[in-house]
C-alpha cells in the first residue's frame, strides 16, 4: 500500500514528490511521515524548504526532526539563518544535540569542522573483533554507512582503522590492534574542504576521520558531502570566472541574481570607460589613420580572450593540485610558451590580412606586432595574477574572467596606440 | 624496514615518489616492487607513465600486471594507446582479462560500459547470510571496497542489494530475499557518466550497478570514479566556457597546449575583423560625432560579460539538474528579468556619465538606450543558445565563452551605430 511505497522510497525520491505537489497538498503530506522519514526527507531540501517544511509540520514534530538530523546538515541549515533564528532553534532542542551543534558552527565555513559528522562508529585498540562487531551492531542503525570503523586508544586518540572486510576475514578473538591499520590519515578541524576533497581524490576514502589539536577523534567527513563539496567548490570556480554571482541555482530570483553580478558590471562600466578614454586621447591619431579603428576589436578581443583561458587553467589547475615553486615557474613557462606561439602565429596572420585588406604593409606590421605583443602579456597577465592572488591567500578565481579581459583590453589599446603612434608618419 | 614501509604505502604516496625519483633510480626502485603492489601504483599514474613503467619492468612482469589491473583503469590506458599498440597489450595478456578489456573498449567513452568495473560480488537470492558471507570471505581480496552486494537471481538478473551492515544485525540463517532490498537502481551499459554522477549525487551510493539489456548485472561504477568525473566534467565546462582547450592539466606541453587553444582563437581573429568592419561601415557616422568612439569598447565589452555570465549558468545548472519544459521556461524568464533589471540600472547610470562627461542629453540618451538594449538580448543570447544547443544534443559548452562575447560584440556594435545614426542630426 501507499506507506510501504513511502517507507522504500528514498529520500531524495520523497523530497522530489513533496516538492512537486501543490502548496495546500504539501501539509497534509507532511502528516502522514513519520519522524526518521520526515528527517531524511528534509536532509534532502533546500534550506529555504527546510524552514518551510518545519513550521509546517509544528513546533513539536521539528523539535524532534532537528533532534534527529545528521549535524553536519544540520549545521549547513543553520548557515543560512539570523542569528536570532539559530538561538530559537537550538533553544528548541536537546541540550546534547545543541551542543554538538553550536560546537560545529564555531568552526569556519568551509573546514572539516563545519562537514564532519559525529555519527560514526569507533572502537578501541583493545578490543577483540568479537567486541567490535557487538558494538558495531549495537550502532549500525545509527552509523554513516562507510565500511570501516576508527580505532582510538585510551586517551580516545586516533590510532589506526580496520574495515569491516577486514574483520570478516579476521578471527573473531583477535585483536584489533593487531589488524587494524595504523598509518591512517587523518585532517585538523580547521582544514579546508579542497584539502579534504583533494585527499578523497586521490585515496578513494570513503571518509577521513577529523582529530583536534591533540589527535583526539571528534568527527568523520564522509565522501558523500565531498562530492557535493567538489560540485560546489567547481560551480564557485565557474561564477567567480564569469562573475556570475552564485546565480547557477536555477531557483534563485531574478532580482537576487541581478543584484549579486552588477557590481561586478558596473565596476566593468567604469573600466570600460577607461578605454573609452584612452582612446579619446588619441583621437588625433585615429583622425589620420581610421582604418587603426578597424582593428582595436580584434585586438582587445582576442587579448582579453587568452587572458581569460590562462586564467581558467590556473585557477582549476590549483583547485586539483599541490602547488609548489617548481610548479608554478613550470606553469608560469609553458604560459609563456603559449603566448609566444598563438601571438606569432597570429600576428603573422593578421599582418597578411591587414597587408591585403588596406593595402599597407607598414598597417600590417603595427598591427601583427601589436597582437604579437599583447597576446603574449595578455598570457601572462591570466597566469600571474591568480597564482599572485593564491600566494596572498586569496582566492585565485576572484580575479574573475571579466577583470582580466578588461585589464588585457586597456593594456592591449594602450600597446596598440603607442606602437601605432611610432610608427605614424609611415602610416599616413 | 624499508619493504615494509613499501608494503604500507598508499598506492598514491607510492606513485608520488616514483615520480619525483631521477631518471635513473627509477627503474632500480620498479625492481623492488612486487606485482600487486605495482599494479596498485601503475593506476594511480597518468597514461604517459603508465607506458613508461610497462616498459621498464619488461614484458614479463607487464604482462602481469596487466592482467592484474582494474579492467576500468585498463580501459582508460588502452584509450589513449594507438590501435596497433592495444592489440600487441590485448595479445600478451590472458585471454580471460582480454575479453572483458575488449568488451568494455566497445561502448562508447563516457558510458557506464567503459567505467564499470567486475571486480564485484554478486550473491544469489536463493543464498542464506552464512553462504553470502562464506562467499564474500573467499572474494574479499578480490572486490573493490564498498560496503554493499547486489543481489542477482536464477538468470543473474539484478534482483535487490544487501549491506554488509544488514547482513551482520541478520540472523546467519535468514534468506537474501527476504532482507534485501528489492528497489535497487541500475543503469544501463550506455548511461552516460554525467548520469551516473548525478545520481550518486543525489542518492549517496558508493556504488551503482550496471546491467545489460536483459536486466542482468554485468559490472558496477564505484563512487572514487565517480568524484573523478565530477572533477573532469567541471574542468571541461571550465575548458570549453574559456576555449581554454583541454589545459588545466599543468604537465600538458606548451606547443600541444598552444595548438589546442588556437583553432578558437583564430576563428575569433576573423569575427573580430568583422566588429572592424561594421564599425568601418560606420565611418561617416564616426567621424563626425567621434564621441561615440569612447563608449564602444564599454558597451561591446559588458554586453560579452553579460552574455558569458548568463552562458556559465545555463551550462553548469544543466550538468546539475534535469531540464523539463517548465525548467527551461522559468530559466529563460528569469534571464530575461536579470537582463532587464542590469540593462535599466547601467543604462540609467551610463546616461548621466555621458550627459556630464561630454554635456550632451542626446548622446547620453543613445549610449544609455543601446547599453539597456545590447544587455537584455546579450544575457537572453547567452541563455537561449546553449539551451539550443542542448536540445540539439550538442553540449552547451562548446558555445563558448569567447563565442558568445564575439557575437554579442558584433551585435552591440551594430545596434549602438544603428541607434547612433537615428539620432545623427541631433548628435551633431
Ligand atoms: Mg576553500
Ligand atoms: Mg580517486
Ligand atoms: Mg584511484
Ligand atoms: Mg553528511
Ligand atoms: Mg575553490
Ligand atoms: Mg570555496
Ligand atoms: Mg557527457
Ligand atoms: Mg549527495
Ligand atoms: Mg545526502
Ligand atoms: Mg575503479
Ligand atoms: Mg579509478
Ligand atoms: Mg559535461
Ligand atoms: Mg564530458
Amino acid at each position: 500500500d501507499l506507506q510501504q511505497l513511502i517507507d522504500e522510497l528514498h529520500p531524495y525520491d520523497m523530497a522530489a514528490i513533496y516538492r512537486n505537489l501543490p502548496e495546500k497538498h504539501q501539509t497534509r503530506f507532511l502528516l502522514h511521515l513519520s519522524i526518521p522519514i520526515l528527517t531524511d526527507m528534509i536532509q534532502e531540501l533546500e534550506s529555504d524548504e527546510q524552514m518551510t517544511v518545519l513550521k509546517k509540520v509544528g513546533k513539536d514534530r521539528s523539535r524532534k526532526v532537528l533532534d534527529d538530523m545528521d549535524n553536519d546538515d544540520l549545521a549547513s541549515l543553520l548557515d543560512d539563518m539570523s542569528p536570532e533564528n539559530i538561538k530559537l532553534f537550538l533553544a528548541g532542542m536537546k541540550k546534547e544535540e545543541s551542543t554538538i551543534v553550536e560546537n560545529m558552527m564555531s568552526y569556519p565555513p568551509e573546514t572539516a569542522g563545519r562537514l564532519m559528522t559525529n555519527r560514526f562508529v569507533w572502537i578501541k585498540n583493545s578490543y577483540t573483533v568479537r567486541e567490535a562487531v557487538e558494538k558495531l551492531k549495537t550502532f549500525a542503525e545509527f552509523a554513516e554507512t562507510i565500511n570501516y570503523l576508527y580505532v582510538i586508544d585510551d586517551e580516545k586518540k586516533l590510532v589506526g582503522v580496520v574495515s569491516y572486510r577486514d574483520m570478516l576475514l579476521a578471527d573473531t578473538h583477535e585483536k584489533i590492534a593487531d589488524i587494524m591499520y595504523a598509518r591512517v590519515i587523518s585532517v585538523g578541524v580547521y582544514t579546508d574542504q579542497e584539502e579534504i576533497a583533494r585527499l578523497i581524490e586521490r585515496y578513494d576514502f570513503l571518509a577521513i576521520p577529523v582529530v583536534d589539536d591533540d589527535g583526539v577523534l571528534i568527527g568523520i567527513v564522509t565522501f558523500d558531502d565531498i562530492i557535493d563539496v567538489v560540485i560546489q567548490e567547481a560551480n564557485e570556480d565557474i561564477e567567480k570566472l564569469s562573475a556570475s554571482g552564485k546565480s547557477i541555482d536555477f531557483d534563485t530570483k531574478a532580482g537576487v541574481a541581478a543584484f549579486r553580478r552588477l557590481p561586478w558590471l558596473v565596476l566593468l562600466l567604469f573600466i570600460g570607460l577607461v578605454s573609452g578614454s584612452i582612446i579619446s586621447g588619441f583621437e588625433d591619431t585615429l583622425h589620420q589613420v581610421v582604418a587603426l579603428t578597424y582593428f582595436m576589436p580584434m585586438i582587445s578581443g582576442m587579448t582579453g580572450n587568452t587572458g581569460t583561458q590562462s586564467l581558467a587553467v590556473v585557477v582549476r589547475g590549483l583547485a586539483s593540485r599541490d602547488i609548489d615553486m617548481k610548479t608554478v615557474l613550470g606553469l608560469v613557462m609553458r604560459e609563456f610558451g603559449v603566448g609566444l606561439i598563438i601571438g606569432a602565429v597570429c600576428g603573422v596572420l593578421i599582418f597578411f590580412i591587414a597587408f591585403f585588406w588596406q593595402g599597407s604593409a607598414v598597417l600590417g606590421f603595427v598591427v601583427g606586432a601589436s597582437l604579437l605583443l599583447t597576446l603574449i602579456i595578455g598570457t601572462l597577465a591570466g597566469t600571474v595574477i591568480p597564482l599572485i592572488l593564491y600566494k596572498m591567500n586569496i582566492d585565485p578565481a576572484v580575479a574573475s574572467g571579466p577583470l582580466i579581459t578588461t585589464i588585457n583590453d586597456i593594456f592591449s589599446l594602450i600597446t596598440y596606440f603607442t606602437i601605432a603612434s611610432w610608427f605614424l608618419t609611415q602610416l599616413l
